[in-house]
């Protein structure tokens, strides 16, 4: 007879229910932790993908003692030394046998990966990172991409990806700034939300991180706390996670590491539990943040010890600790109603996940494993094209057509590294590795240029060349290893590396200056632009990126991408987002001007557009209503080309200080010559909510102006829009939609 | 028959609450307003000491049309355009008799003035800037010297001044830094509150600046909205106002001019009266800062029109608009019991300021008036000489006795400007009138230099002298007229005016340099100091701060000032203040380290002292007790001299993230050679008190360590300490208070 937690015919939580009904303490405490497989205890750290991962491996429960009473998580079964996927595939299947054996209910671990930018694996496709995911305001090809992301996790037996982030850039000296998507919460919430859509509907477990504020530390320095009020944090920093939850269908939270106004996030019951659960009805997972559950104890100093530290978390509403158990023991399990609490949130996923079922078996990939197959490569070169940003091209000189001589100065031109986030499997593991082939191809900038202009000389002196590419940026790398990526901060926007020296140097002599910049977060360029030719940027563009860069350079791709974050003009001077009200947005009364040099929303294209007037429904409607705004779009070149249709909410009038503008919709339209098409922008009232002075997020009749512009600061048209009726509370019921689409 | 408010038997709010009785809508309108006379709405605005000044003039109410219903204020008589003292006494007589003359009870208007660095007028002692009082650390000679300040205003017929600055430094990268006390606001609250007790002892209002919030400004970006949650505002920002009202009874309060998570302070209910009033007891007026009501409609834009601002702005607590009247009109006065409320709190400070007594008479000036008398000029010196802070003297070059060739280098070195701050009359004012002769007597360091080392040589080439002072920092002024001051915010900490260059140069040659730095605000000395033989700091030290650090150089004078600001390594990765949790102290996880180069608290002495073993009365007390800490402090070197013990509390357990160390107390103790002095220092359980994770603020029990330490980082002894009894709530009803003293 099969016991109902086996009963594949009754609900998950049902089965779930049973299950928890006949375990121990000991058990359900060991369904909340997880075990690192490779974070070996001995050594010096030489091969830690994360910072203290030796130590922190030795002070964890090992394997052995969790096996009799079963076990949670599994911690980066491929993501922490270099395996080839096959074997990763037998050995995850030969460590799941083991875990069921080891306890009674024959239940195996739910494994995790990272999945950044593509499935942190060796030889797995390396895909642009999240920035340039922004930058092609796309989220249909974001939801492919996290779709075949998540395939071919899932082919190899894992069961959660550790990604999206979701947090919103507040200050791009920030090193994990090349993580995030953006600095608008509408951009972030609506890339954010299509890559949860696609990768859980492969079946993968999405994770939304860093759950909340984490972006908005001091000076950008990670882990740093943040200083936030709840407006801004209600306005700025939840919404991307509010979509990726209610409309997203994410299945799992990752808190931050550092505190907001004192509060840290892995000890946040009111985040954790009132908001996340009780208002956005979430029923996934909280896992913690590597080693956060005991940094409660360590480093915010919340908690006497690391028993008092799990039983801050798991009341605060965290039910895994990764990525690996210290603080929540079986050898002593908490007790009660939070410990059922948690477990039950656990077994209930693993149940979702088929982990419960008597027929389970892993994978064992019979087959050959291919984890950069074809169809993955063509998405990773399209993401890329379409996240290439024309900054810049005042006369023309792009795209590059009779081009003979070029001459490509600095040295990331030749860097697979300057493709690469930290996040990828070359720089995140393979670093360690250093005779380790990439695994995958990736071509560097000068060997893209070379496929891409055969019968162009490149020489070295730029006095004897048609056009010179200088191209600067980043290495990411982490905690140190490079000038962007996690741990990697920055003082300020100046170019890394001296690379500033390199412009000065190209733009001393009269050959026209190409900038190329490959980074993870914008830099300071008020000092060159004026001088350059055209200006080109690209945020890690991934294992195609180099294709795309050289393909946009020769006008093969059409540049499409739009800036997710602003280009600032001087180095200093940060924070300085574009959200921001009237008086965090001009110099005077201060000497110092935030404004950009490029503009969030930015980009040109190699083709020109024009915009109709814009037709709407209605210019009048009520607080619980919507209109549809029209806008007819032609292609005026001579080129195919795609532009990007941005609507920007101004708001005259509120109880509080609110951004001059801030994005709620946007719509690529891609265009042959002469070709036109009608943009479709359907804008709720919802849209227009805020929290007010009372800490009410309402939406409140009066004027607005829908903003329909090529930038946040170049605006074509304006619509003047009348919301009409009471005063509307909107609490976190509503959802933040603008549909764009295309006719 | 004397009316009930002409009786000066009887108490203010009596008087004036039947007074206010007597009068109409328009009269009390009047009341709540001001008229800058001298702020003429004609010309270019080249003469405003007030960024739109004119433009402002323009649209307010002039004073012929507020005479028939009276004047609540009158805006910088003095402090507007260069007034010879004896002159302008007798315009306002003349002024004051007109508006008495006006209205039906004969009032007169309350005058107010800057008084930021000394009384803002021509020919007034220019006292050293406030960040210069916080490297004092000492309370009783800034009341001395505050007292001094308000008699010489009180004498020219001025009653309220616009000081002191409570706004504890977030970012020194903000141009009023220098405004400022200090960083933390232990130090900002005791030597805030001692200003305002001198200032009002003598009679004259202080008022409060700027409530609150506007130092913790985006990025240092004055006007730039603020980023902060309750408990960082509860336990940073607001503490300084708290016992500047309760224990300094102070009599105004300026709102300031940013957002705060939104809310503008003027428009702040919450702060303005539920904190201000109902909590704290304040009884005086709130004053607008200046234009701050209209920046609620222009800039904040929370309110629609002018009308709609004043009523948002009384409704939260202003009383008084500044520095004339736009929003507040008599023409259209507000209705009810707000308007009843504001003129109410007007009537009655004029009433404790005698100006509803029937005998009232302006102050006429018939002696000759010295607003610079010898014993100003004494405190002047006394206060400059306390604040020079000597950062480093590793080969104890310092003090300088036998020195025979100096060279001299420093486009500063020769300036005044170097030691007035920006709210000095010739900075604020004098700087629109060229021909102006100063009005008070300022040696530059190079004059100074030559007075105190009459027998050496002062060489251009520092390859011929002994040693070489470069004297580097800042020319202050307002609104881009300076590189420090109201309006001249900073990207970064770097030198301005390329001064670094000037430190390469000197540091280059064998001779040993000795680094002055005479400015407003910390910079990043990092680069240099390793190669430097001393380091000195000077904060704008006023008229004779040339003296000041002359002696100091020579030995005339022992340093005994000490850092008020933490001086930082590099020019970016701001804001750092010392007061952060581990988290954000440290580099690790960050690439950016943002340890000081010298730490808050730190300076030397030419003597040396010992510590003895502190002795405390009780170990453990309880939560609303106290105890007292002693230690014995002997001057071991050959020369008097001054050290500061520096009392941090260090609370290792709480319910959320905090401070590592915070100051609680210090004293200063001076001693001769031998000499040994006890620090008797108060601790009340009440300073442990802070703002919790359900937003009580609260003491709890526990163990505390007291650090006895001559600078934040530099920790001679620790005192452990155990808390009993109940958590205990503070709220905002309790003082902090550590009283240290000498016996």
């Amino acid at each position: 007879m099969v016991a109902p937690w086996q009963d594949t015919t009754l609900p998950a939580p049902v089965r779930a229910a049973d299950l928890l009904a006949r375990m121990t303490d000991e058990e359900k405490t060991a369904q909340l932790t997880s075990v690192w497989i490779g974070a070996e205890p001995e050594g010096s750290g030489a091969l830690d993908v994360a910072p203290g991962q030796h130590t922190y491996a030795a002070r964890s429960a090992a394997l052995d003692a969790l096996l009799p009473h079963g076990l949670g998580h599994l911690t980066r079964p491929f993501g922490t030394v270099p395996t080839d996927p096959a074997e990763g595939v037998a050995r995850l299947a030969g460590l799941q046998r083991s875990i069921r054996a080891g306890n009674r209910f024959a239940l195996p671990a739910l494994a995790h990966e990272e999945c950044l930018t593509g499935f942190t694996a060796w030889q797995a496709t390396v895909f642009p990172t999240p920035l340039a995911w922004g930058a092609t305001f796309d989220p249909q090809l974001i939801t492919e991409m996290a779709q075949a992301i998540g395939a071919s996790m899932r082919a190899v037996g894992v069961h959660q990806g550790l990604a999206p982030v979701l947090d919103v850039v507040r200050d791009p000296r920030w090193g994990r700034t090349e993580e995030s998507i953006g600095e608008d919460p509408y951009l972030v919430a609506t890339i954010g939300t299509a890559y949860v859509r696609g990768l859980e509907s492969a079946g993968i477990v999405a994770t939304l991180k860093h759950f909340a504020g984490y972006s908005a530390s001091r000076a950008a320095r990670n882990h740093a706390p943040a200083s936030l009020g709840p407006r801004e944090l209600g306005d700025v920093i939840l919404p991307p996670f509010e979509m990726a939850v209610r409309d997203g269908g994410a299945r799992a939270v990752m808190p931050a590491y550092n505190d907001v106004d004192g509060l840290p996030a892995h000890a946040h019951t009111a985040l954790l539990t009132h908001l996340l659960r009780d208002q956005w009805q979430f029923t996934g997972t909280v896992v913690s943040d590597y080693y956060g559950v005991s940094l409660l104890e360590e480093a915010h100093r919340v908690a006497d010890g690391e028993r008092h530290a799990a039983q801050l978390a798991l009341a605060a509403g965290v039910d895994v600790e990764l990525p690996a158990a210290r603080c929540f023991s079986p050898a002593d399990p908490p007790a009660g109603d939070l410990l059922d609490r948690a477990a039950l949130r656990v077994l209930t996923q693993k149940c979702e996940l088929g982990l419960l079922d008597p027929d389970w078996e892993p994978v064992t990939g019979a087959a050959p494993v291919d984890l950069n197959p074809p169809h993955m490569r063509e998405l990773a070169r399209k993401v890329a094209e379409e996240s290439v940003v024309l900054l810049a091209n005042d006369s023309a000189l792009l795209p590059l057509s009779d081009t003979r001589r070029i001459a490509l100065l600095g040295p990331l031109a030749d860097e697979q590294t300057a493709m690469l986030g930290c996040y990828t499997f070359p720089r995140h593991v393979g670093v360690h590795h250093p005779d380790l082939p990439t695994g995958v191809e990736v071509a560097t900038l000068a060997e893209a240029l070379r496929a891409e202009f055969p019968d162009a000389e490149f020489v070295d002196d730029p006095a004897a060349a048609d056009v010179c590419l200088a191209v600067v940026g980043d290495r990411s790398g982490l905690f140190g290893r490079g000038s962007s990526g996690e741990g990697c901060d920055a003082e300020d926007l100046r170019l890394p590396y001296g690379q500033g020296a390199l412009l000065d140097e190209a733009l001393a002599c009269s050959t026209p200056v190409i900038i190329v910049v490959l980074s993870g977060r914008p830099y300071a360029l008020g000092r060159w632009a004026d001088r350059a030719a055209a200006v080109v940027q690209a945020f890690f563009p991934g294992q195609e990126g180099g294709g795309a860069v050289a393909g946009v350079l020769s006008g093969r791709v059409d540049p499409s991408g739009r800036l997710p974050v602003g280009v600032p003009r001087n180095p200093g001077g940060q924070p300085a987002p574009y959200l921001a009200p009237p008086l965090g947005r001009h110099g005077f009364p201060s000497t110092v001007d935030p404004t950009p040099l490029y503009p969030f929303g930015h980009g040109l294209s190699y083709t020109t557009f024009d915009w109709g007037q814009p037709q709407c429904d209605a210019a009048e409607f009520a607080t619980d209503g919507e209109t549809v705004v029209r806008l007819t779009v032609r292609n005026t070149g001579a080129r195919p080309g795609t532009d990007v249709v941005q609507l920007y909410l101004h708001d005259p009038l509120g109880t509080v200080a609110r951004p001059e503008v801030r994005l709620v919709g946007y719509a690529r339209v891609t265009l042959d010559p002469g070709a036109s098409a009608e943009v479709h922008a359907t804008f709720p009232a919802d849209l227009a909510a805020y929290t007010g002075a009372d800490g009410r997020r309402v939406v409140e009749p009066g004027a607005l102006e829908l903003r329909l512009a090529a930038s946040s600061e170049h605006v074509h048209h304006t619509v003047p829009l009348t919301l009409t009726g009471p005063v509307r509370e909107v609490g976190y019921g509503r959802r933040m939609r603008c549909e764009t689409r295309v006719k």
